[in-house]
C-alpha cells in the first residue's frame, strides 16, 4: 500500500459513497416458495445525474443480451451512466432477438423510473440460460425499486443480485489522500460458480464519490479487475453475463486525474479485492480460501499461465480439499501450464513450509505442511525457476464431492 | 475406414505380432500386502534384434528421468530399439541427477538380459512422484522377467504397468491389405488419472510385425496418437511420465513405406483408439465414456480448443455426471475456448436430439435427451456456426464425488 494513502472500513457497501442510492426488490423472477415467499431478485442503483461509468464484462464469445446492451450504452453516452439496473433468476442468455429486446425494454423502464436517458442505464441479469425474460415482472419490478431507493439501500440490493452465492457481499472504504481530503468506494457482488442449475455469473457494481474523467475510469477500474475479479476462479468457467461496473459520482469534491493514482487504486483494491476473495470463499462447494503466489517467471503471461494453472488443476484443488501437502501435483501443473519452467531451480511452498527446493523434494516436512493445511485459508507458492523476475497471485479453492453434487444434480 | 483394408481383433495383445516377447514380474516395488503379497510391477518386451522404433512422449516440461533416458536412446539409435523396460509403483520423477543414473542403469541391466546395446532400450516409469526409484530391486526384477519371456507374456506385461487402473488394457488386431497379404497390430496401456497418492502417467506400448522405417514409423505414430492417446481426458492433467512407443519387427514380411498407408493406419487407429478410451472408460471414478464431437469450426487448431475445453469443463463433466442435459453449460464452454463461435450459427445436440438450434433453444426435448444420457457411452456434438468445416473428436469421461474423493485421500 501506498505509504501517504489511508484506508479505512465503513458501513453502506456500494451506497456509501455520496451520490448513489439504491433498492432490492422482489418482482417474482426468482422462484417464490413457503421458506422465501418474496425473494428479492431486482435491484436498482441510481445516481442525481449522469457520471463518469467504466464497465469490464465477460470475455465470453457467447454474449448475453444485458452484456450486449450495456456495452452499447456505455460506448452512445461516452462511458457515462446514471442507473444500473439487476435482475438475478434468469440470465437472458441464448434468448435471441427477443430477448435483445427485452434487455433494452429494461434499460428504457429503468431510464424512465430514474429521470434519465435509455443509453445511461447499464443492465444486467443472472440466472437460468436460455429462459425467457418477463419484462412484464422487469417492469413491476423497476416501479417498486424506484419507489424504494434508498441511501440505505445497498443491503438490499446486495441481496437481490444473489442466486446460489452462501452469503451477500458487500464492502466499502474511506480513502484519505494524501493531502488530507477523503472520498469513499464502495460496491456489491454476486458469484458462487458459473452455474447451478443454469444459474449463471459473476457481478460486481462499485461506486465512489471522487470526480473521475470516463477515460481514466476506465483504465483504473481494467487495472484493478486484472489484480481482483480476473485473478479469482472457482471452476475455471466464464460465464455469458459476467460483467463489473464502476459509477464515480464526484460528489465528494475530491478529482481524480490519473488512472494510476495511488488513493483511487488502493480504495478499488481495497473494496474489488474483498469482494472478489468473498465469491471465492463463498465458491460451490468451497471449504478454503487459497492464494497461489507464482514467482521466478520468464515473463508476466508466464506468471499468469502458471498461476492460473494451477489455480484451476482439479488434482491440486483437491489435494487441498484433503489437506493433502502433495507438491508433485503443484510441479506437475507448473510443468504442463506452457509457462517456461526449471525442474532443477523451480521450489514449492505450501504457507511458510518449503516442500520442494530447486529440484530437491524435502517430504520429511509432509506433516508440518499438512498442519498448515488445515487451515480455511492457505497460500501456495511455485517458483518456476525459469530465470525471471516476474510473478502473479491469484485465488481459488478447494475442489469438494459437494460441487460434484451441487453441479450433477438434475435441474428442475 | 478404407474400404480395401480388412481389421480383426485377435488374441495376444502386445505380442501378437512376430517377433516379439514379453514378461510381467512382481520386484518389489509395489506396496505387497496380503491381498496381493506379490503384485506385478516390472515389464519387459522384448525383440529378436534391433526394429524400428517410434515414441511419443509428454509435454509436460517437469519431465521424468525415463522419458529423458529414453527420448536420448531413440536419438543415439537412429529410431531403433531391442527392449522395452517399465516399472510401476514409482515415478522415478522429480529425482534429480540421482534418478537419471538409476534410470540409465535400468536401461543398462535390460540390455544384459536382452542381449542388446543400452542405447536400445527404451524405459518408462509410472507410480510416486518424487521417491527414489531402487535400482537393486530393478535388476532382481529385470533377471526374472529375462527368465520369464514368452510369446504368451502380454498378460502379465500389461498387469505389471498398473498402477491404480480398474481393469488391464490389451488389443491386438490382423489387418488384411489391399492386396490380401497380412500383418498384426498389438498393444497395452495403462492410466487412469494423472495421480493417485501420486501415483502418475498414461504409458501406452504398441508393436507390429508389418516391416517399417524410423522416420515413417514415427510418423504414423504421431499422426494416431493425435486422434487417440491425445484425444482424451480424464482431468485435463498431463503427466510427468506420458509416453506411447511403437516397435515393428517386419517379421511379417509386409513392408510399409507411406506414413499414411491405410493398413497400417488403419491398424494403429484400432488398437490406440480402443487403449485410448479404455483409459477413459477406467478413469478415476468415472461413470460414463462421452465422445465430444465439434464441428463447424473455422480452422483445425480452433476445432481442437473447443473439444478440448467442453471435454475439461468441470461444469460440462458434471452434469454428465447427473444425466442433466444441460446444452447452456456446452455453448458456455464452447463460448469461453478462445475459439470463433457464433452464437446465432451454434447448435448443440446431446445423442441424437438437438438441444439448440442455430441459437434457438429447444427445450421442450429434455426429457428425451435426459432418457439419451442414461447410457454408458454418450456423444455430445456442438456446432461452432464459425462457417469452417473443421471438426475434431475428443473421449472424455464424467466428474464424480468419487474422483474427489479418490484425489483427496491423504497419501500415507
Amino acid at each position: 500500500m501506498s505509504p501517504n494513502v489511508a484506508i479505512r472500513d465503513i458501513a453502506g457497501g456500494v451506497t456509501a459513497p455520496k451520490g448513489f442510492r439504491a433498492a432490492g426488490v422482489s418482482c417474482g423472477i426468482k422462484k417464490r416458495n413457503p421458506a422465501n415467499p418474496a425473494p428479492l431478485d431486482l435491484a436498482l442503483i441510481t445516481t442525481e445525474r449522469a457520471v463518469s461509468a467504466a464497465a469490464v464484462f465477460t470475455t465470453n464469445k457467447a454474449v448475453a443480451a444485458p452484456v450486449i446492451v450495456s456495452r452499447d450504452h456505455l460506448s452512445q453516452s461516452s462511458g457515462h451512466a446514471a442507473a444500473i439496473v439487476v435482475n438475478a433468476g434468469c440470465a437472458n442468455a441464448c434468448t435471441g432477438a427477443a430477448g435483445l429486446e427485452v434487455a433494452k425494454q429494461m434499460a428504457a423502464a429503468a431510464a424512465s423510473a430514474a429521470g434519465c436517458d435509455a443509453d445511461q442505464v447499464l443492465v444486467a441479469s443472472t440466472g437460468v440460460i436460455g429462459v425467457p425474460l418477463s419484462i412484464d415482472k422487469i417492469r413491476v419490478g423497476i416501479t417498486a425499486a424506484a419507489a424504494a431507493l434508498s441511501e440505505n439501500g445497498s443491503d438490499a440490493a446486495m441481496r437481490a443480485i444473489m442466486t446460489t452465492d452462501p452469503f451477500p457481499k458487500g464492502k466499502a472504504v474511506s480513502v484519505q489522500t494524501a493531502d488530507g481530503r477523503s472520498f469513499a468506494v464502495g460496491g456489491i457482488a454476486k458469484g458462487s460458480g458459473m452455474i447451478e442449475p443454469r444459474m449463471a455469473t459473476m457481478l460486481g457494481f462499485l461506486t465512489t464519490d471522487a470526480a473521475v474523467a470516463p477515460a481514466v475510469l476506465q483504465a483504473a477500474l481494467s487495472r484493478v479487475c486484472d489484480e481482483t475479479f480476473n485473478a479469482i476462479t472457482v471452476d475455471g468457467e466464464c460465464s455469458t453475463n459476467d460483467c463489473v461496473f464502476l459509477l464515480a459520482s464526484g460528489a465528494s469534491g475530491v478529482a481524480i486525474d490519473r488512472d494510476d493514482d495511488p488513493a483511487l487504486m488502493e480504495g478499488l483494491r481495497a473494496v474489488a479485492g474483498h469482494l472478489a476473495r468473498e465469491i471465492v470463499r463463498g465458491g460451490e462447494g468451497a471449504t478454503k480460501l487459497v492464494t497461489v503466489h507464482v514467482t521466478g517467471a520468464a515473463t508476466r503471461g508466464d506468471a499468469w499461465l502458471a498461476a492460473r494453472t494451477i489455480a484451476n488443476s482439479p488434482l491440486v484443488k483437491t489435494a487441498l480439499h484433503g489437506g493433502d501437502p502433495n507438491w508433485g501435483r503443484l510441479v506437475a501443473a507448473a510443468g504442463r501450464s506452457g509457462a517456461a519452467f526449471s525442474l532443477d531451480k523451480a521450489s514449492v511452498a505450501i504457507g511458510p513450509v518449503m516442500m520442494f527446493v530447486s529440484g530437491v523434494p524435502h517430504d520429511e516436512r509432509a506433516d508440518e505442511a499438512a498442519e498448515v493445511m488445515k487451515a480455511k485459508e492457505i497460500t501456495i507458492a511455485v517458483d518456476l525457476g525459469a530465470g525471471g523476475s516476474h510473478a502473479a497471485k491469484m485465488w481459488t479453492c478447494d475442489f469438494s464431492a459437494e460441487y460434484v453434487r451441487i453441479n450433477a444434480e438434475y435441474r428442475t
